[in-house]
């Protein structure tokens, strides 16, 4: 009979579990008959022991099927997803689920709140009065039959086996596991039903994953599950070192979003989204080759039709469409303040971390998990690293919703700046691409 | 303000814990304020990065601390312990702390139960009816005023942190770390009030550890935590891959000693309680060398002295003198079968594991903690690895309480046994001594 304590044992040995013992162990984890503790360890020694692909896709697979596996293919011929690791300004998913649904790819997309400096899609959306994250899944297949676009949040119990997991990791120091992060991420992707998934993977001091060299190993080893499990997957490792765009703050970057869907918007921030959305419809098989989906995905920018399916998901999803088609009604800071270079010069850093711990500390994010967020503090960023300023240029601009949390996130945002003499490059949008 | 999670992180990443911090994990863990979840990713942590022997050490004490501490400065000079690491036929208790008592040394020892394979001395002394080993605190420390020799259970709260972390260790597969199993011997004998320690650290199939290197890794742990915390230890490596002795087996076991304490016994087993009662006698500075500690202990044992002390103790401690004196009157098993060598040959191998494992099967021993255990079954070896042996000469005797129980150990315990034409070596007792 199998037993707990020897498949922890196993992996303590740097032995390669079996897929049944994984089965075990997570169905009995899930099941809570096999304890926290037990967990724990062998949450430990799978960090520190490390695991093959064929290992992480087997926890993968285990956690997916832990619950209930979405099954979209009577509504979709290819079910696609997106996922970024989490970082700072990143609103990619409200600008590239429309373009895709607008190239003809239907697209339903569940996506999670923010913790700690990294922002979450679900709270920018929720800046709409009205807006609804939380459709049944009869609603969210309906809606996604209809329309042909949705975006919110998990519908019943998506790979039940990370969630718990997870919050177990959180406390046991056993978060950095590169098995233990890829099979979290691709369980809720394959539990959701994806066939199709662009990753996003972040680098950088404002990512979790922090050093290009881990990044790639993260990337690959999404990508071998994938392809182990029969999916597909692409991963981009794009720069989290300076926050993307300019906005950052979960009205604020709404209005960046519906900026970009308007045709305008940061350069990065576009850039970013085309690219993201080519690939989509590339895999999405809408086009023949990444070319014609670039070219398919611009036009979808340019003719409106990507506004269109965003205004057409928020009008479905019950928010209030005033909102965002008169943006100026979303709410506002009490204080808004715009600091300018007090010298000429390039900017050579604008440190992403502090931008977004900045961000909760005005409010806009959430320390913990079930905070409240305030949806109209936040910041707006004028400049990327590599641009030339001049003394007196705004720099940064403050939106808060008290004095004291104005004075103190005006110093961190200073802080988070460094503008030098000497010319500086400008920090590459995307590293590499894996696939 | 100190987190159990970050104390996790830091072992993780493979530094060194202070002691405040080990002091915290500890008492947190006793208190029920860490929880189990976080020790076993903790304890998982230990055992593949490691700990310094300074760390070790921190542990020992915290687990020590972490109850009361037993002080006999008013009754003993100096505190003395033996502790052995557990292996078969293993009665040295029943005869070291006689023969050092009877030197004139003050002896109060607790000792435990047997699990697995592996023998408990407390089990041993139950065989003489009314025998009792749960003496309170209070006559424990009378006893040892008063004649100068005690062997009893655990009395109160001893080092509690080790009982709940041993629980923990044994479900999470973190029981084989060198600085858990140190410490774990190291704070029940600190909580003891012991000074001095002689460990007598088994090597062989029928010990914890089965390689020599293994041994002498944790006998200069255990030395170095009795350096660094200003005790002194001395670790005896003695041979486990035969049984010590010829009786395995609790009443078995009990008259060996006894027959030994009157001048008998098996040689290496004579051997190896007058070298570990020498070594007490020693550091116990009731004699300035070795040498003459080795006189002083032949001597309690050739004059009775020895017996006598033993006699004594029995009876303090409630057990009828009459079982002692007569042994005959000891429980005997209901089938008691010689099996005698099939062939002329040199013994080359009598594997105490599957010895010990076949005494577990009778019914000597338990296979988890609770279970009953039957005095009177057991095996009596009549050879020695190294030995000549004449085709039938018996080779051993099964004491068993069931037929069937008598077929199966009679199969194993042949199996045990190695016979070959080729000449072969006697097993040394002694491997070496680390002080």
């Amino acid at each position: 009979m199998m037993k707990a304590v020897d498949i922890i044992i196993k992996k303590r040995d740097k032995q390669e579990l079996s897929k049944d013992e994984i089965d075990f162990f997570i169905h009995g984890f899930t099941a809570g008959d096999i304890p926290d503790y037990q967990a724990a360890a062998w949450a430990m020694a799978v960090l520190l022991n490390g695991m093959t692909d064929q290992e992480t896709t087997n926890l993968t697979l285990a956690m997916a099927h832990s619950g209930e596996i979405l099954d979209l293919s009577d509504v979709v011929d290819i079910c696609l997803d997106k996922h970024s690791t989490g970082g700072v300004g990143d609103k990619t998913t409200l600008v590239v689920e429309p373009l895709v649904a607008a190239c003809g790819l239907p697209f339903g997309k569940m996506s999670g709140r923010g913790l700690g400096f990294s922002g979450g899609t679900l709270d920018k959306m929720e800046s709409i009065p009205g807006y609804r994250v939380d459709l049944t899944r009869e609603e969210f297949i309906q809606q996604l039959k209809t329309i042909g676009i949705v975006l919110s949040g998990q519908s019943g119990d998506l790979a039940p086996a990370d969630g718990k997991m997870y919050a177990l990791r959180d406390v046991t120091g056993t978060v950095p596991s590169m098995p233990l992060i890829a099979s979290s991420v691709m369980s809720k992707k394959i539990a959701g039903g994806a066939q199709v998934i662009v990753l996003d993977v972040k680098v950088g001091v404002g990512a979790f994953m922090t050093t290009l060299e881990d990044a790639r190993i993260l990337s690959r080893l999404l990508v071998s599950i994938a392809q182990i499990s029969g999916r597909k997957a692409v991963c981009m490792l794009s720069d989290m070192n300076q926050p993307l765009g300019n906005a950052v703050g979960n009205s604020l970057e709404l209005l960046e979003a519906i900026d970009t869907l308007h045709g305008g918007g940061p350069n990065d921030f576009v850039e970013h989204c085309l690219s993201a959305a080519a690939y989509l419809v590339m895999l999405g098989k809408k086009a023949k080759n990444l070319i014609q989906a670039r070219q398919m995905v611009e036009d979808a920018l340019k003719n409106g039709k990507a506004w269109e399916k965003f205004r057409q998901m928020v009008i479905t999803q019950g928010g209030d469409v005033k909102f965002i088609d008169q943006p100026d009604l979303l709410p506002k800071a009490r204080f808004i303040e715009t600091t300018n270079a007090d010298k000429n010069g390039f900017v050579h850093w604008i440190d992403a971390r502090i931008i977004g711990e900045t961000s909760v500390d005005l409010g806009a994010g959430r320390a913990k998990k079930g905070d409240p967020v305030d949806h109209a503090v936040g910041i707006i960023v004028h400049h990327k690293v590599g641009d030339y300023v001049i003394a007196g240029e705004p720099l940064f601009t403050i939106h808060a919703n008290s004095q004291e949390k104005l004075g103190l996130a005006n110093r961190q945002v200073r802080q988070a700046h460094k503008i030098e003499e000497e010319k500086c490059e400008p920090l590459p949008l995307f590293y590499e691409i894996v696939d």
